[in-house]
């Protein structure tokens, strides 16, 4: 495969300079570009630059309002909720997080609805930022439905990320953000594309019987992790990034996109704990860390998020490598 | 197997009088009773009577207070602290409900620290009856280390459950309950006493290797459930019920017991929304409901908690039947 060597900071200007071109407004285009090459730093790709086509498709189709400004509104003493205008999440994220923090320092614990956002992404982003300030940090968000419910056949809930991230002692956070699906969309489609095989564990076929075939799993539906512990996970997530906030359910979110297959809609629970407030201020962080020491202990083991660290290490000073192709996809955008 | 029948009321002035016969006081002893035969009525036996024999060895053996006289303590705006006083833990979730109730009602969101308890058990309680009072609650808590981390070969974690509860209209709440383990340590215990085979995903023998026979699985270790992101539940849950409030590590925990195998000192954090402030205070139940209706259409589903319901049901009338032997068991604790 041919591929175009970036340096991060031109990495960002190309990002910067596509969506500002596609509609976006320079306070928009420089949230989304930021987490982009974030996830390009932390070789995320599936949340990087590859997205671009879609974010730009999104914004063309008059669905994703580019000049978003987001608002904050406190609605009880410890809860904050963000409009997103209609915008991408990164602004949102970007905006939130001051209040949330600020919130949390004087309640010990408070939580920020997010509503009215398009493409909620990965959640590391968001609870590391948090956690890198000191709190321990949740985050919730649906999408569209791929996720049987236990014991189901057909697709009802969304892939439906929760991440986590609790704060080190000179270190980076320790952050963990994964799917209640027990594999990711984009591999079981990465996987039919290159005639791969999937676990028997990935998804069953619209008969309901499982399979190794991807393209079976992708007109079926996809399962839980851990069968239907993920599947009650899944299912928790829908009702705080949902119901709870007054924002869609994943079939909700299907809905409102009407076929379009574009950036879904909706919304994300985040809490944050000041884990200075809970009793413990001189001790949380070694105790911590003694847990994390005894998992190092074992060989074998890593912490969650130890790959995204040592990319991000490298990366910083490599940059990054880019499929020609998409390279040139996102050139051609700017045309 | 021969059973002794009894009514509800029956096995409560059973379990009481055998608390009352062994070192609790009143106070204590229907606390722990109560909580006793909420799950023999829910047929949750590994919660039930089935436990009396230990909590009482726990208390006679002068680690657990049958005395305990919790206390509440305010950290900040929306975290409380409740000093368990060395006792079991269904008097503080007993003392600490209303204050914790009423913070989160203030606040829109509530943190309740449980420090300095014994035996934290089943989750769904204490979840359960937050959202019988309309909140939407979670609850986490630790044990004994029994499960490795991901790629490692040794216990670590505790089985470490995550309980989730949401309010329901005019119905029992959604309630869940999950140990982060693949399999309850119970279930490995009893598939190791009846000679059966457990999956492979259950846990790994001392070597590291995946096993079928519980006998070598509880001399390894657990596994996470679905993998490593079982474990990396587990592991938020070890820093949310340790560090975080400044109570026991599972490790530490089994440290303090000092080889008495009794019940397991620790701490539980349980989280309080109330979805009344979190900005969609008219449609958060009809749009669960939606959610619920949706996972019910599908053939072959259930709701989490749906047997423990019916099973609720059945037992307020028909009682409950207790082995001869555990009953004959109890009545000698009181000889």
């Amino acid at each position: 495969m041919s591929t175009v060597k970036l340096s991060l900071s031109d990495a960002y200007d190309l990002a910067l300079e596509c969506l500002l071109h596609n509609g976006c407004n320079r306070e928009n285009a420089e949230a989304v570009a930021g987490r982009m090459i974030q996830a390009e730093a932390d070789r995320c790709y599936s949340h990087g630059l590859f997205r671009m086509p879609w974010y730009v498709s999104g914004v063309k189709s008059g669905r994703v309002n580019g000049h978003a400004s987001p608002t904050v509104e406190r609605l009880a003493p410890g809860v904050l909720r963000m409009d997103g205008d209609g915008g991408y999440a990164p602004l949102g994220h970007r905006v939130g997080q001051a209040p949330l923090m600020a919130c949390a320092r004087e309640q010990g614990i408070a939580a920020l609805a997010y509503v009215n956002m398009f493409h909620i992404a990965a959640l590391w982003p968001e609870t590391e930022a948090l956690a890198e300030e000191g709190f321990c940090a949740f985050a919730f968000t649906g999408s569209y439905p791929y996720v049987a419910p236990a014991g189901g056949k057909s697709p009802l809930f969304g892939t439906n990320p929760m991440g986590f991230a609790w704060p080190r002692k000179d270190r980076p956070p320790l952050v963990f953000d994964q799917a209640s699906a027990a594999m990711a969309r984009g591999e079981i489609q990465i996987a039919a594309r290159d005639g791969h095989s999937v676990p028997e564990t990935a998804g069953i076929g619209p008969d309901g019987e499982t399979t190794t075939d991807p393209n079976v799993v992708l007109k079926g539906a996809q399962l839980g992790f851990g069968g239907y512990k993920g599947a009650s996970l899944a299912m928790m997530i829908e009702l705080l990034a949902g119901p709870l906030i007054g924002e869609f359910l994943s079939i909700e979110s299907q809905q409102d996109d009407g076929g379009l297959k574009g950036p879904p809609k909706g919304g994300e629970l985040i809490l944050a704990l000041d884990p200075a407030r809970f009793g413990a201020p001189d001790e949380y962080l070694e105790r911590g860390e003694r847990l994390f020491h005894a998992v190092l202990d074992q060989e074998g083991t890593r912490l969650p998020g130890d790959r995204r660290h040592a990319s991000r290490a490298e990366t910083r000073h490599s940059g990054i490598e880019l499929p020609a192709r998409l390279h040139r996809e996102i050139q051609d955008l700017m045309a």
